[in-house]
């Protein structure tokens, strides 16, 4: 058993759980993964020892529980990486945290409506509410890519936090027919490049089918 | 004019404002307080040369801006106070990381029907989905206080950035009404009685009134 377990959730479904296993294979970093079936009648009894909020993901390293994707990604910046999860350059860092932390916790109608869903490629309604969040989506990646993304192909150059973070937006926007400019599309087609972002989805769509709880499913 | 401003809205509504404000006042780093009233026509319009996603707070450094409370905090721990924003533990540090990002993310009833009001002290309804929310949040600062608490009255001992973000909390759990476990509730006294909370408080019911956006003040 490895020293390092990821708990998470379907695949499928789980855009914060693929966060942080992302960030850890693109790393190199072993880990154990704990899978645990979200949506069923025993989803809390099971996730009780493993997760304080009995959500996804946690992190499980030696006698530290983490939980929450950016908390665990910090973590894993922190404990494996020394720092190296963001850019180095304390401004680029700066900006990173700050678009991080603005998908975290903001853009609620596209969490609402257009979740991820690695199986389902559906246009989906795009009403001004959603236009507007990924109008703001679209600027985050222009904005980052054309002001600190000069070394790299990713959201600030070389891979970092920022990537893993959106990297689910950009398999909604894939799938559910968003249209960007050149440059949010460029950067959407290198995340969905990312070998590991490709396994991610592969694993996913192999999943073996559940009841899905949101909207985009029951319009396939 | 100081090296550092942090763009903040009203007092009284601005929870997430008033993160990062204690965050500096607690660590004593002088700065200029950029006021913008939320819910105007021309808040937007105001916002847009300060701040990227158009919300408060902001914290504007030399050639670096940085959003969102939780990234401002980090900012503000790495570039002015060594790390010790954070507790130096890295097992406490995961864990306060783990407890902020959950009330960044998290608590949706609580945001929307208990939001921060510094003057409205009116017992609200407590239906499951607020209990719940509760009884998620005396947990976290119980299980803090009693694991990590032993070296101060805050929630990981000494001050830290955990506290910062769940002082809003505390004061909306006070002037709601909410009922807490005994360690639950010393620890909300810890918060209330930090003479910058008071100053908050102070400042925020001296402000003139303005149109409340949320449930809390209509109940008034």
């Amino acid at each position: 058993m490895s020293a390092i377990r990821l708990v998470i959730g379907n695949k499928n479904f789980s855009s914060w759980s693929m966060r942080p296993w992302l960030l850890l294979k693109q790393s190199d970093i072993a880990f154990d993964e704990v899978s645990v079936p979200l949506y069923q009648r025993n989803t809390a009894e099971k996730l009780g020892p493993l997760s304080p909020s009995l959500k996804v993901p946690a992190l499980i390293h030696q006698q530290t529980t983490v939980w929450d994707s950016l908390a665990i990604c910090e973590y894993i910046s922190e404990a494996f990486l020394d720092g190296r999860g963001w850019p180095a350059s304390p401004r680029k860092r700066a900006t990173a945290r700050s678009v991080c932390a603005e998908i975290h916790s903001e853009f609620p109608n596209l969490k609402k409506d257009w979740p991820m869903n690695c199986k389902a490629v559906v246009e989906l309604a795009r009403p001004e509410v959603i236009e507007n969040e990924i109008a703001r989506i679209d600027a985050i990646w222009s904005c980052c890519r054309r002001k600190y993304g000069v070394d790299g192909d990713y959201m600030f150059g070389r891979f970092s936090i920022a990537d893993c973070m959106y990297a689910p937006v950009a398999i909604s926007f894939h799938n559910y027919g968003a249209i960007l400019s050149t440059e949010a599309r460029k950067y959407a087609d290198t995340l969905l490049a990312n070998p590991w972002v490709r396994e991610w989805i592969s694993l996913a769509q192999a999943e073996q089918d559940i009841q899905a709880p949101m909207g985009a499913v029951s319009n396939m």
